[in-house]
């Protein structure tokens, strides 16, 4: 069975976002004053193939925990479903 | 009114995600070889106040084109809700 695995990993609130300051700055520049507060993280899009959804699920939260998200500074959530064989 | 903009920025279908790569290959020797494919992108949350609606979603899709995104190789999409004032 294969899944297709959504990661979204956030820098936790009130950690500095220095690159999530610079995209406000430069929306501003471009005329959009509008914008406020900008945060910038990451979305990955993981393929796994030949796990139960249990497993999936388990080892997934491992690899973000190990691996994906500094759980220092970052949040992460994520998603699991079906996905075509790839 | 205030809105919170979430927007997700991949790389194409059929573009080289070297980032992607090497997290793929980190991830296989860490143990985890059912993961397959690995893609990554942007996920930026932006804050949006004194706008309408359909103003926020129009100017938030010239924003995308204009700096978020680089249509070359990458794709967006996003989402707007309304938000508590920030």
């Amino acid at each position: 069975m294969g899944w297709l695995a959504r990661v979204y990993v956030t820098p936790k609130t009130g950690v500095l976002d220095p690159q999530g300051k610079a995209v406000q700055h430069s929306l501003h520049a471009l005329g959009y004053p509008e914008v406020g507060d900008v945060r910038i993280g990451k979305y990955l899009e993981l393929r796994l193939v030949d796990v139960s959804r249990e497993s999936a699920e388990a080892r997934l939260r491992e690899m973000c925990e190990r691996l994906l998200a500094n759980r220092v500074i970052e949040d992460y959530r994520f998603e699991i479903d079906a996905a075509d064989a790839s």
